[in-house]
């Protein structure tokens, strides 16, 4: 099998950076669309709405109602998406070596709150 | 500190996909223009170049000059970016384990080649 695979696809199903900028919201406690806007990267409401479905469609996160009028839906971390948390963890630990002072993931990171 | 900065930093020095798929790359021994573009994922040659100038900005990558007439150059990953070689692993294996039968980097790959 080529080595060369896993990587586009998998790549591809992140998207860009705003994947894991959504999935490190999540793991902190965000569920709903104002606050994954309310995080200090600005993302654009467009860019927001676009990767929510795009995880969703990936098995990323799942969305559930949470009000039904108007009906609004709140987003969790599903299987799949709660495994990025190594890759994350690994990015940031990689930040805070070569920019000192930046901030890394607690070890209660990696244990994903219930709903 | 603010959990958000680190990662809001460092994904834009990430940049794209194309980022990690050069690392990888990168780590599996090619050095030249010309093996980057022969990479299955196709990365367009504006993009690559685009792509080489911004990690030898960001540190990521070195240059040296292989070929004086005309001038050529080779690329080399920095200690920065050999760091990355945990993400890219960690990545490897959220893909290998959701994806199954794609392929995971083996621990060599975590022992740069010398020049």
């Amino acid at each position: 099998m080529s080595p060369y695979l896993p990587i586009a696809g998998s790549l591809d199903l992140l998207g860009d950076k705003w994947t894991l900028v959504l999935v490190r919201d999540l793991v902190t406690g965000k569920r709903r669309y104002g606050e994954f806007l309310d995080s200090p990267e600005g993302i654009a409401t467009n860019i927001l709405a676009a990767r929510l479905k795009e995880m969703t469609d990936a098995g990323l996160i799942d969305k559930h109602p949470y009000q039904r009028n108007p009906l609004r839906h709140d987003y969790v971390l599903t299987a799949r998406g709660r495994d990025l948390l190594p890759v994350l963890q690994a990015f940031c630990r990689w930040g805070n070596r070569h920019f000192p002072g930046s901030w890394v993931p607690p070890e209660s990171f990696m244990k994903p709150r219930s709903r």
